[in-house]
């Protein structure tokens, strides 16, 4: 009755299943291991005052560690309610409703609700069979009139990564702002050195999108960040971002996550090589998992190897108790997604799927 | 550069200074006493699983324990990243850019900023000498065409509350969304029996605000909720809301908060009794402070018994280490706005502001 006529028509975003703590949950891309003794540690530190008082609205302690940790400087940088509420003042910053939204197909289904919600339409991009960017993919953004763009790089649901050379590419050629979706970049291979907070300072135009709820193991959080020139981040930290964005709890604690790197990295470590194992049992077993530089692995189930439906495959796991990811989307619906666990956990998954299948 | 043309003319909101902790701090309406001992106690219990997995999108414990309180059900409620997340919830599902925001001047400054990067002009009623509303106010909002119009009750920066009847006759007579900022509700003479909540049920255009912030002593944890019809929550928790927009720690220590009752009125009858001592007190030195039912009060500094204006007032309390509030606005900038403190601390602050205007 009240509610705006193009909300009334959109679909909200749906978030995976958050089962009960029992279950092997293999369905949100969280790390598989708990967050830093020094997270916990520094919980311990709350005080009464701090929970009493506003927070500093600007998060100047934690965006100064953030800065440091990249090289950068702190007006580089703001904090954000984790990365959804960075994709939102993106949005709401740089783009005019009725101007469209670069993204490419697939992507998180997050972008196309968000662009919907604020009536930006889409200009989209369809990925190579390679999960890569095809060629003009600036151009066609460009000619779209397209006032931001998103990219998932590694990308979601693929776990393909776009090598810097391309990234950068699309950074001098696209006319509007990048948004470079970074939330599973700390699971790439540190041997293929990729670095795209080097574009900071190269492209005006570049907003890495980081967040804490993966890498660093606090989704429950909420906390993310995003870096780029100081024209990108002063209007969001100064205009549309809410006033006390980022509470008391998540500014100390995300700081102390971030400044113990030594855990997160050995965290990080753990799941690449659970990775690796895991796409090899896959392929052992028939499947043909495409190759991922993030903590998720996509794995198509289609004959002969599947004697079921990726639709069937899913429920039959939750059946188990064993929660993955299936998107009934083009592309997607013949394919699970599932999250690199602890080796327990990818252990139990492997043996399930294996007999769900047969 | 790549801002957008409206958003670049707007002054952000600015929030009240946050000052060191050694500070007399009596500028942002906090509560002065810390939150209760439950909700250290569960600060205490947050495992490093509750950060490491995503929290609950819907936050429904937390929201079954609110509603709870207010006798209404869950699905009249929405958890939100404080107060400030409900306000822009409401703008973005409720009001169509260009359609305008009823509200009452003077106002809570974030209203008319939410609504200029909204693109939604204001539809402003003034309130009357005694901080009323004046005849016709609903009418004018509704000439207007506004959407949506937002009132604090009891009233911000004056103190003052509307009357129930008074409230409900607006509901009654405006069309669109009306907006109720309760967060100073819990501060009300219980004498005076005021419940808006009642209105939940019999306008379906009703939505009221309440935050954690100040009557629960957690303005650092950045929580609060709206109730109202499940035709006006349900949009906002199912589309418009970000998909985790609350953590998991707010969750479950925002609950023992509600939960302790009996620790959070006795504050509230700690603050009322020091706010008619202060009163008091400013009426024997010569001031004249407008009645309160809220934990401020707006004290106006004019000639003869003030020898300096309102602004230098300001000024010289902070060289003494006190912040108090001063708005640089029609009606406002011959005031200041007191936050009632501790005993201690209000008196520190009765003592410089006599020194400060002889």
């Amino acid at each position: 009755m009240f509610e705006r006529a193009h909300i009334r028509e959109i679909e909200g975003y749906v978030p995976g299943i958050q089962p009960s703590a029992s279950a092997i949950k293999l369905n949100t891309n969280e790390n598989p291991y708990p967050p830093s003794p020094r997270v916990m540690a520094a919980l311990r530190e709350i005080s009464p005052a701090m929970l009493q008082r506003y927070p500093d609205p600007l998060a100047k302690a934690f965006r100064t560690v953030a800065a440091r940790i990249h090289r950068l400087s702190a007006d580089e940088v703001i904090a954000t309610n984790a990365g959804d509420e960075l994709l939102r003042l993106a949005l709401n910053t740089f783009v005019d409703p009725g101007r469209s939204v670069g993204i490419v197909t697939p992507s998180y289904g997050l972008y196309s609700v968000l662009a919907a919600l604020h009536q930006a339409p889409l200009s989209e991009v369809a990925l190579t069979e390679a999960w890569q960017l095809p060629e003009g993919t600036a151009e066609r953004w460009n000619e779209d009139g397209a006032q931001i763009a998103i990219l998932t790089n590694p990308h979601a649901p693929t776990g393909t990564l776009v090598p810097f050379k391309m990234i950068e590419r699309l950074a001098a050629a696209f006319q509007g702002v990048l948004v470079i979706d970074e939330a599973y970049v700390d699971f790439i291979d540190p041997a293929l050195d990729h670095d795209a907070t080097t574009l900071v300072r190269q492209y005006p135009n570049v907003l890495l999108l980081r967040t804490m709820s993966k890498a660093y193991s606090l989704a429950g959080l909420r906390l993310g960040y995003g870096l780029g020139d100081p024209a990108l981040i002063e209007p969001m930290l100064a205009k549309t971002k809410d006033s006390y964005n980022v509470d008391a709890i998540a500014q100390l604690i995300g700081a102390a996550a971030l400044e113990d790197g030594d855990y997160a990295r050995s965290t990080w470590q753990e799941v690449r090589l659970e990775r690796t194992r895991v796409a090899n049992e896959l392929a052992q077993s028939g499947f043909s998992p495409f190759a991922s530089q993030t903590n998720f692995i996509l794995v198509p189930l289609a004959q002969p190897y599947a004697k079921c439906s990726a639709a069937v495959a899913y429920r039959k796991l939750i059946e188990r108790n064993i929660y993955v990811r299936w998107f009934d989307a083009p592309r997607l619906r013949d394919k699970l997604r599932i999250t690199i666990g602890t080796r327990q956990e990818n252990e139990i998954f492997l043996s399930a799927l294996r007999d769900v299948v047969n």
